[in-house]
């Protein structure tokens, strides 16, 4: 049940609303002692903004939820590998745990080295491969 | 009278608004065909908000402005050194031009490698003594 497989697939959700509303699929929920605080997904079209990352939504949600700006007992799950922008909110949220699934080569933040908090623990890969498959329908449906 | 001076005068008078309310005293604008498009000033405290640097709500702004979340011809102006979020977000804004003041050797971006688009110019050290010193007087206050 608090899985982070659990929490991955509510992410997922997101993901797919994103994917409903011609939006690059990523989602994010941000989790505080086993429940979910903050929901979102990219949403960089629709308000032409390129902060608008799922992960930049849910962690400035999240922080509006707890009334304070440090989120160190919350992970952020996003369904795929955050970009430096986003690595580096999380940085400042100093939050405990980012969980990602899929990988994001070319514009993830860990080619960059370790830019995270030196408390922040990472895991990769959880349902990396359903996260990677809405990517790839995404891409597919656009080069239509 | 357009020159990169004279718009780090205007970022620096929002660094000041920012002092004024007890926030870290960094302000930002974005100047696109010589005009001051966004304004902004570091509001993390006040809007419990971590991604509510300078240079982000300054980018926001702009892209709200010209209706496009690409800024390809604007410049941003920051008085310190962008963090590795808000460079993160002026890669993705693909902004022409970042010039800041003072440089920040713990959180700023440099110490990561170059976290700016490739068709990004990178200026520093304008006004960077002003910048400096509005930083400096921050953090003697906040000792006392």
């Amino acid at each position: 049940m608090f899985s982070d497989e659990h929490y991955m697939r509510e992410a997922l959700k997101q993901a797919r609303y994103a994917l409903q509303e011609e939006e690059i699929p990523i989602g994010a929920v941000v989790v505080m002692d086993k429940q979910i605080i903050a929901r979102a997904y990219n949403q960089t079209e629709k308000l032409r903004d390129v902060t608008a990352h799922a992960e930049m939504l849910a962690l400035t949600a999240a922080a509006n939820y707890v009334g304070n700006k440090y989120l160190a007992e919350c992970t952020l799950y996003v369904t795929v590998e955050p970009c430096v922008m986003c690595a580096g909110a999380s940085f400042w949220a100093q939050v405990k745990r980012v969980v990602y699934g899929a990988p994001e080569e070319k514009r993830g933040f860990r080619r960059h080295g370790n830019l995270l908090h030196p408390r922040t623990e990472l895991v990769a890969g959880v349902l990396g491969e359903e996260a990677a498959g809405l990517m790839r329908e995404f891409f597919a449906q656009r080069r239509k």
